[in-house]
């Protein structure tokens, strides 16, 4: 693989990163299944959460979090790339939202050629002592 | 491949997982440092921490968690493993460390036929609302 078709998939896994932000700002439920691996094991953490396994529990979460009117708008920022293997990776980034900065992980697998989402887990950052 | 291998690799990834979680009580950094991974990045987020990007980063991070006094024993229980590939994969589980229930999310990549550890992120449960 040439640093040039690396540099390509790199950029193709931020992009499936975007569109994850993308679609969780704009709570569009349908949108956000497409991104999500049909082939591979789901599972989410949501900040302080318990473990959500499963595509189908996933999906349930993010149709309860797209219609709580509570919900805070989450803005993405400084995304790196690990890839795993060629058809695996994760994206290390930070959330900002209502005040809280947050970091999380997110793995990706390439599914019929489009980068797919498998697993998300945000934390948030608090200073535990002085 | 069939559902035997299939089984053995799953299972070669939740001994990868014990593995870690037997160093960590153990304390033993020389141990924790054969466990990550040296060919892909490196990650980890503490429990309400920051994300820590780098292998060496991440090993200075186990130092001075080996090194605390109060670092609390943590016992891990209910792992899952998802297949990413077939040189990929992670594991959720729970962790309980002083009286907190936590999940974590844990990468693993077969490296030289071994499953290294390539990113660990840990987060407590915490009740939101009542």
């Amino acid at each position: 693989m040439t640093s040039e078709s690396t540099q390509s998939v790199e950029q193709a896994v931020i992009a499936a990163n975007d569109a994850f932000y993308r679609v969780f700002a704009a709570k569009d439920l349908a949108a956000m299944d497409e991104l999500w691996a049909q082939r591979v094991a789901c599972a989410t953490v949501h900040p302080l959460g318990e473990l959500v396994l499963g595509r189908e529990w996933v999906m349930e979460t993010w149709e309860l979090i797209f219609q709580d009117p509570n919900q805070p708008r989450v803005v993405m920022g400084d995304p790196h790339v690990a890839m795993q293997s060629s058809e695996s990776a994760y994206v290390t980034c930070r959330e900002f939202a209502s005040g809280n900065a947050l970091v999380s992980t997110n793995f990706f697998v390439l599914e019929d050629g489009a980068w797919r989402i498998t697993h998300h887990h945000s934390s948030p950052i608090v200073m535990l002592q002085g």
